[in-house]
């Protein structure tokens, strides 16, 4: 019946090595940047100070990791590609990074290597209903002292397994299709399509899909709404292409018989069965509204418009010296003019960094992001309850090969993503780029009376683009040479808009605009949450709030012409406990991060600034106040910034899986920030902050087809203040310094003072044609500079995309790659 | 007596003429984009549709009216070389820009080009005390209908003239050397140095300078705050350089003989005479302070240091086939992939844009810089009592030759500035720069399950550099090919440093932090105000503030799991009035600016939303409230947008002599931002913006020596928001689409619905070593990409500085440049 998916080979471990084998020979066109000059310098190999102990499992670990697991656990009848949840199965196996009180020994001291451990997620089923459960494994190398325990402490809800609340997402699916079919009279009248069973991909036909989860469980029942688009396959568009007619379906019997649609909603009216629509329909006064019908306007590309300009090559970034950052592949460490880190990835939720130093001292343990929600509101069951938590779906697993000289300047640096799902490694080429860019403006720069010197800003950025459905979201980490870093989310891709009906009774506008016929904008918060390990110069840190402040003063000096006076001043106000805080109004507090051991020169605690940075302004917060599909699960969003003591039972603030029980998740934040005080003595100082970019996004018509980058962008910045005795910038920038006369830089720029003789005559003799030529401007270079003109390569401009390697996007060659939902497969019906 | 300026040289206006043409075959080595690729392209002759009513007037018209003036007003005595403010003369003339009302009729219409007009500001005697008084002149050219009146429309106070409260500046610097002269023994031993008369730039030497205006004045009486710093001639940051002495004078006698230090105040204590601060020096218990040195740290390069990477260049942008905007020098007209725009500048407020059209439609009539303020506090005389508005110095005039390469990059357009002072023309060579620039980022990018479509971000940038004494401003205004348009500042530069004394009884850390020794950085606010004068798709626009808020609902299909479910909604609130608003708390309020008249295909009134952009975060307003210094001067900085009715009476939301009369401004902001309706019949629709960028800056240790532009930026921009039928960038934008498989997208990245018959053997098959090589990507692009490689001049890469032309980053050849005040010359004493 279901001619979708023809039957999935089991295969043997032969062929499983074989597949290896050759994904591999195919991954191994890795891409590095060019170097096309002469002089290109040819450096040594370059290698990390320690190991990089959060590195993701190799595929060796993993494939180790997943035997013991099937050995030991040998009763739970593991199945290698399972075909629904009531098949127990390994899901995935992933690095369970070290206890920071492990690592730190390690990483500042003469500890030893903190002992190496996987987490796995085990699908099985628990008093007959299936469940995800988490173990920790190791240590590794799998060993007689290796064991599996529950993975239990990294959680707060007294739990290490999560009911999942679909126990056959084909069959689900299937459901979808079923009925779609089922009432293919409605849909052909209304929406002038229907289902095609034997091929539900017709692009003439329609797609059927249920609400993402959290599907409404009333009473422990299963709730579906189930809305019909579009397939928009010319353009992968199809969440524009919503067709406004929703079914509201009973699935809570295991029996998937017995379910049926108990509801219908259309054009603002919700009908209580099917023969009720039916009947309506055939009423002659029935309002039929139009519908959306994919175009042209979904195309991501417009090959033909001819603008003046459009003939010729934008500018473009090169660099025909090759890369000025040590990269150590092995150990995915970094170093670039002062900086350095690791990187690791994970399958939920890409790449983090850790142990980022600058200029030999600490500034942050870990950096990475933990969640990423959209919650969206409208008017009828789809965008009125529709909510993401996307690193569900895995933002790391959902990365795909960057576009070079696209997502990435031509001289970039590539590394892969590997992650390990259903007993396999898979390998996502080229995923994460590196590199450095210079920008069209300056670090510095002053001019004065002889001399002018100009400072270059060139950065490095660590970047990824993880592509959740409809969505892009392009992760950048970004270092700058004074020791700012900052971490910034652009998205684009396809909105999920909502269908609009210029008939429908409610207030126009309320939820978003319309943008095309029948279809509106549908409004949707997006925030994303990253945790901030900020070990500024050391563990011991205290927060403060130094709040710039109108105040009025009387001096001595002012007297008698200004009794007093009206001005401002400083006021530090400490975080004394856990708590949630917000960008202040009118930008008028610094949230300083300072060691309260640790000085600069000056004697001021060295520390850093978090502060918005170069998004749109500053990143908000969740809209929604206790927001009823969220649960428990978004509390995190409730505000921008979160103080809170390091803990190594509170390594994150959310979990994947915490989607699946958003009312009782996993990690519930809730209790992480709770209000524990920073002054206690018990307390080692070691504070972790979590942040929120993301944005209030209200779609227009300049959302369509994509959302773009540059306004959607959010980005919070860690800036050093007082972490220096001076800018450390000026011992790593290039620049020019322009000698105008003589060799100092004289007073202000302008100025005048220094022609004690010179009348104006003699002056202007100075200014003559003839003097000019003689005296040219002295330029003194700091930092290397370019000497000669060279012969760029093509591929230096445009890259070669053949080399592309990515056939379909695919990450998993084996079934579905969606979720945990999305692991199953199935034998043929 | 001072020796500093010999006697200036009465000239001839022979002499004048020729120094213009010298003047004027040293400028003519203009700077325009290389273009070194084979087949660079050679584009016709651009030519503006209009011509610049707004252009600044040429040096022939300039000419005239100083002429026509000399001739008009003989009775005043026009001195060409004034030597005090006694001596009535033309301080400036410039371009008295034509009224909207008449400039729309002719943009827009067929309307008659308006007649032109000059300003002038003289400096004349009025009841025996110097004045600064405005007039208009024309029409222009001038001719027998020509006549001389005075300005007063354009301002609200009533008046055209403002009182110059120094009539001689010169006396009064010299006091200051007289003075430091006259107390040597004790700075001699408190500071170890003294102000060498001889030269008083004797870089061992002290230099003298009193608190900037406004000079408080007690009952009519000028009171002057004198402080001592080191020249710091070896970097130019003599701001860096405070010695911590302070004298007190009142300078109210017109005979300087009788100015006398009354007061003077050193580490915290307030002396009443010279003679009490030279017994407590003779006290043994007395404390002596270490004071600021110049040295490498106020160095603002470091040519020694050599970390690694610092041997190689870094990356750099190259345009090898020239500009893809289309630029008409005469008129100064840019046109750019849809946008269009005149530029023209003003020596006071530097650059200016009129007229921007998207696609044709009308934006902006009008967006440029009106003021800059910046706001110190402390708790000695200097910082505790320092502002500045910088407009009084002339931004425009304080603008120089941009570095090629580093302000902007090698392939940039130049464009000069001109003014008009002292019956001169002076010309600013290269200080205005054109240019593309491709971001590191992109414009837009999503992947599907078969293709990938990734959109170049490239933009256009018009940026001028002013450096008001210690401190350069970038000035940028950013277009971006989907209609948005950003208005940027960053800042660099030394800051303003206060004096620091361990010693000294006050909080430390209540005005600043500690930098160095003996200084602190001194927290000051910046401020800086635009004026947009939006016409979105014509000039009957609205505003409205478009909230996104939480709410409780109830649905009919959420019964019966959710009786009420908590969401969000938007609720629109007009603004009714005149008013300044706030960037709203959690970015929750869209500013949506919209026409009342036109609509785009889906019914949506044409917007341009006004949001904070990519600064860091959102800029900020005036910490202070009813600032003592600044009165009634800064009245536009108290919010950060202001919505008012456009008038032709209003044109400016300050006047740079303002800080002449800052309690009695020639320009009241607030009597402009009174709250008049937008509701009533009276009111044409056309609205008016004023915004303001800034910093609440406390420098910390990084500011050493000089504030880094990445950091310091702010910036507004202005968002189509349903402007368009959909996005517009995609007519414009070069990028590519990689085809994966096929010719369509797909659904989502990742999903494997389309394998109805494959196995898994199949597939694997496809995915051989053999298979890859035959199966090449497919790439797509639009727009035009890079076809070859090609050899790329030194030039492109690193411009020569040699053809830099100002040799001492003069503006003004005729005596000190700096403000008003500062125009005087003298003969010899």
């Amino acid at each position: 019946m279901d001619s979708r998916r023809k039957p999935w080979v089991i295969l043997s471990s032969l062929v499983l090595l074989v597949t290896f084998l050759l994904y591999y020979s195919s991954w191994t066109t890795q891409r590095t940047p060019l170097k096309y000059a002469e002089q290109a310098i040819s450096k040594p190999a370059f290698k990390a100070p320690k190991e990089n102990i959060w590195a993701e499992l190799s595929e060796r670990e993993a494939a180790d990791v997943n035997a013991f697991i099937l050995k030991e656990y040998a009763h739970l009848n593991l199945t290698e590609q399972p075909k629904n949840a009531n098949e127990n199965s390994i899901f995935f196996v992933e690095t369970l990074r070290p206890n920071k009180t492990d690592a730190v020994p390690y990483l500042h001291g003469h500890g030893e290597i903190p002992q190496r451990y996987a987490k796995a997620a085990i699908s099985m089923e628990i008093d007959g209903l299936p469940h995800m459960v988490y173990y920790m494994v190791g240590p590794l190398p799998i060993s007689s002292e290796s064991k599996i325990s529950p993975l239990q402490y990294v959680f707060n809800n007294g739990k290490n397994s999560v009911q999942n609340p679909v126990s056959d997402f084909f069959a689900l699916m299937d459901y979808c299709i079923e009925l779609g079919v089922s009432i293919s009279d409605i849909t052909q009248n209304l929406l002038g399509a229907s289902v095609n069973q034997k091929n539900p991909e017709d692009p003439n036909g329609l797609m059927a899909f249920p609400r993402p989860t959290p599907i409404e469980t009333g009473e422990g029942g299963l709730i579906l709404w189930i809305q019909f688009q579009r397939p928009g396959f010319g353009s992968g568009g199809r969440t524009l292409l919503p067709q406004g007619l929703y079914a509201k379906v009973d699935a809570s019997s295991e029996n998937r018989a017995e379910w049926k649609p108990k509801k219908f909603y259309y054009n603002g009216v919700l009908y209580n069965s099917e023969d009720e629509i039916r009947a309506a329909m055939s009423d002659p006064d029935f309002v039929r509204v139009p519908t959306n019908i994919d175009g042209p306007w979904t195309d991501t590309e417009d090959f033909d418009s001819q603008p003046d300009g459009r003939e010729m090559p934008p500018p473009v970034s090169i660099q025909p010296y090759g890369p000025r950052y040590g990269l150590d592949r092995t150990q995915r460490f970094i170093s670039w003019f002062g900086f350095e880190f690791y990187i690791t990835t994970a399958q939920a939720t890409g790449v983090s960094l850790f142990d980022i130093r600058f200029k030999g001292e600490r500034v942050m343990y870990e950096v990475g992001m933990q969640e990423a929600l959209s919650h969206y509101a409208g008017n009828q069951p789809m965008n009125g309850g529709l909510e993401f938590l996307d690193t569900f779906f895995g933002m790391g697993k959902k990365s795909f090969e960057l576009v070079p000289g696209y997502d990435c300047p031509a001289h970039a640096d590539y590394l892969d993503i590997e992650y390990h799902e259903l007993n396999k490694t898979h390998k996502i080429p080229n995923s994460i780029c590196i590199f450095e860019f210079t920008a069209d403006h300056l670090l510095s720069r002053h001019s004065a009376q002889y001399s002018v010197t100009a400072s270059r800003n060139t950065f490095l950025t660590v970047r990824y683009v993880s592509t959740v459905g409809n969505y892009d979201y392009d992760f950048s980490y970004i270092f700058y040479m004074d020791g700012t870093m900052e971490v910034k989310v652009r998205a684009s891709g396809y909105i999920f808009a909502a269908f609009y009906s210029a008939d429908e009774k409610h207030e126009k506008g309320e939820y978003g605009h319309r943008i095309q016929d029948a279809l509106e904008s549908s409004m949707h918060d997006h925030v994303i949450n990253f945790r901030a390990d900020l070990d500024v110069a050391g563990e011991k840190n205290e927060m403060v709030r130094m709040a710039v402040e109108p105040v009025t003063k009387t001096f001595s000096w002012d007297q008698p012409e200004n009794p007093s006076r009206n001005t401002m001043h400083l006021v530090d106000y400490p975080v004394t406990e856990e708590t949630g805080l917000d960008w202040p109004k009118n930008s008028r507090e610094f949230y300083l991060v300072r060691s309260t051991e640790q000085k600069n020169a000056w004697g001021q605690p060295k520390g850093y600034r978090i502060t918005s940075g170069t998004g749109m302004g500053n990143p908000p917060h969740l809209t929604i106040v206790n927001s009823t599909v969220l649960g428990e699960s978004g509390r995190w969003a409730e505000h921008d910034i979160w103080a809170l003591r390091h803990k190594d039972t509170e390594p994150r603030s959310a979990d994947p899986l915490n989607y699946f029980a958003t009312h009782e998740p996993l990690v519930d934040f809730k209790k992480q920030a709770n209000h524990e005080s920073f002054e206690d003595e018990d307390f080692n100082g070691d504070m972790v902050f979590y942040f929120n970019l993301g944005a209030h996004h209200v779609p227009h018509s300049g959302d369509v087809p994509n959302t773009l980058m540059h306004t959607s962008a959010s980005s919070v910045m860690f800036v050093p203040h007082n972490f220096c005795d001076r800018d450390p910038s000026r011992e790593s920038v290039q620049g020019v310094r322009l000698q105008l006369k003589g060799h100092r830089s004289g007073g202000f720029a302008g100025e005048e003072f220094d022609e004690p003789n010179g009348d104006l005559r003699s002056r202007m003799d100075r200014h003559s044609h003839e003097e000019k030529k003689k005296k040219k401007t002295k330029a003194h270079y700091f930092g290397q500079t370019y000497e000669e003109g060279m012969k760029v390569p093509l591929e230096a401009l445009e890259p070669n995309q053949a080399g592309y390697i990515s056939e379909q996007n695919f990450v998993s060659d084996l079934g579905f790659n969606g979720s945990a939902i999305g692991a199953w497969h199935r034998d043929e019906a």
